[in-house]
């Protein structure tokens, strides 16, 4: 019956190790590459979901340590399961709750990614443990055991579509010898939650392996193994990805190489234009990351020109759109783009009206939507190096 | 020229008093009794000028002293004025600015209802002077003098369809001598704020003079036969409505009975059903208030039913409401009823997500609409006295 309901079917490949697929869930099919935009505690922050759709998205992911600590999976069963409850029809991710409670616990970088605020200066994680990962609730103190069953039973409760092994998320600080250890508990973790989740498994759900090993080439070859060689319909490549950006591409780049190439492939925490454009050429499939939608909620909108800073984006907070009448991008569609003028957004943001950053959340969607489509119009069409000519020049 | 852009017709009495209207605009046409919503800083606070149609807005009020100290009047014509800067393209009311000035100024009762967030314990009113009222702005503290003349000037400048005269807005505790000065003090502002108006005017805009006199009879009568004899497009009803709900009562009624019977009325500051069903007993027209998108924000849902409080409203904060898979209310269509249920909202609303109050705004809008609507039906149909009964029983 899993069979059935999920799929992926490689379309297209570019001579550049690009490739286009689609991705079929019990929800619909997504087009990849793609992204997915992170509704961290159920919603999207600021958008319906009818906004969500209109602006062109086609997957959404959930946080497991957020939920399961409020309103709690039971609940959200009890209302429905998280689509309906969200009212979101499309596919849904969850992640296995596990890279809250470490990157918080080890006070690594990676804490800048997600879930920072509210959360600083709290540390999550008490202890790990052979059977799990004992922390803390940041909304109650109370302790918690996330055993790798407990994550696929909570991940099972919430209903998402595709959902995730537990693993550890070391700190890019950690020495070889503890990330070593660390990925073989993390293997030993990911076959418990593969064993769990065959136990009862109804073919409504597809669980993603996670490839671990941080930045050491062997460890990461010795994931990709372990996760190529059981019954997992997808992988995630997790932990650290290195202190900068070269380093994050030649770990991207190896895991690219040594990967399961015919199963579905998803970078986890990747938002910016520059990593998903190098992320597609080492054959990654979906992305996520907070990034388009909080750069939103901080007066940032994401623009294909004007990047003088190389970051693709616009503050609208900078005085001098004070009396703009264009468009945040003329050649947008999304709402945004219809509707306000640069000098109305920027007087929202001035003034801390919601309006300035659901706006500019509903253009970073759309833009991020384009972004995909262009990366997909170009594989298909081999040029997807002349878009990174383009985009990147 | 101005005959042809404004008009105002009567189309159905009732027995009760109550009465349907036609409120022609530049910017289409009002059905009264209506609802105006308050977009204070030139936005319905979190919600899109789409999500404001949809949940069946007609018409909407911006707040001159917020828009004139930010962004500037200046500003707002540089983006293209108030409806094109907001997005809005149907009728628009400004109100003159004094009321924030003096109702903080005296620190009346009355700044309960509008903008007293922020602006709290901070005493706007320097001084009234022949001339004007001169203040302090709650942003840079740089002193400025609102005269008649200059609040026209800034109205016109934001473009809005109707505009309303400067007065001063008397505390509740003021006492008898000091209201009769008053009076006549913003009888002599009136008269200078139309002065000033004719002088430019070119028909897109019109003026409604304001009725004071606050809760003494013989000073209501003065105003009403003062705006009554002056060529004001309409009036608006202002000023203290007394300390209880009976003073209130009495006081609208009276204003009812005296004022120009064939103008367009607005009755500023009142939104409560109860208020508004009485409002509409004594002929009033149109109505505006914060209470529905305030009390959204704070977890407030106006309902028909469940109203064991007496206040139309369910506090979906409540505990009661976790595992509620119902919509908020069966028998209304708005886009949160149809897509969230009370179970999701209170999530929201406990997770501080501004979801949860962007889908009760749009609740309490539409309900709004609805109430109006229903106003409306029952007039037309002369049964308005059976809807009282059905509303208030």
């Amino acid at each position: 019956m899993e069979r059935e309901l999920f799929g992926f079917e490689i379309t297209h490949g570019d001579p550049s190790g690009a490739r286009c697929g689609l991705l079929r869930t019990p929800h619909g099919v997504v087009e990849t590459p793609n992204f997915i935009f992170c509704a961290t505690k159920g919603t999207i922050k600021g958008l319906t979901m009818d906004q969500m759709r209109a602006a062109g998205a086609q997957m959404i992911l959930s946080n497991t340590y957020h939920l399961h600590l409020q309103p709690g999976e039971e609940v959200v069963e009890s209302i429905g399961g998280l689509h309906r409850m969200m009212d979101w029809k499309g596919p849904i991710l969850t992640d296995s709750g596990g890279f809250q409670i470490f990157s918080l616990g080890h006070g690594a970088t990676a804490c800048e990614i997600k879930g920072k605020r509210g959360l600083m200066g709290n540390q999550s994680l008490i202890k790990i443990e052979e059977s799990g990962a004992l922390f803390r609730s940041h909304l109650d103190g109370s302790h918690r055991l996330l055993t790798p069953e407990k994550s696929i039973q909570i991940q099972r409760t919430l209903g998402a579509d595709i959902i995730l092994t537990l693993d550890e998320c070391t700190p890019d600080h950690a020495d070889r010898r503890y990330v070593e250890l660390s990925t073989q508990r993390s293997h030993r973790w990911e076959q418990r939650s593969l064993d769990e989740f065959l136990k009862n498994d109804d073919g409504s759900q597809a669980l993603y392996g996670i490839i671990q090993g941080s930045t050491y080439e062997n460890l990461r070859r010795e994931s990709c193994d372990f996760v190529s060689n059981r019954a997992f319909f997808g992988q995630a490549v997790g932990g650290s990805l290195g202190v900068n950006a070269e380093q994050m591409r030649q770990i991207i780049a190896l895991v690219g190489q040594m990967k399961n190439s015919i199963r579905p492939t998803h970078l986890l925490g990747i938002g910016t234009v520059e990593a998903i454009l190098h992320g597609v050429q080492c054959a990654m499939d979906t992305f996520d990351c907070v990034h388009p939608t909080r750069l939103a909620r901080h007066g940032g909108a994401l623009v294909f020109r004007d990047r003088g800073d190389g970051k693709f984006c616009l503050n609208l907070k900078n005085a001098r759109f004070q009396r703009d009448r264009d468009p945040i991008d003329e050649n947008c569609s999304c709402y945004a783009c219809s509707r306000a003028s640069r000098g109305y957004i920027h007087h929202l943001l001035k003034a801390k009206e919601q309006l300035g950053g659901q706006l500019l959340t509903i253009h970073n969607v759309a833009f991020m939507c384009r972004l995909m489509g262009k990366i997909r119009c170009a594989i298909r069409g081999k040029s997807f190096r002349a878009l990174l000519s383009e985009l990147l020049a």
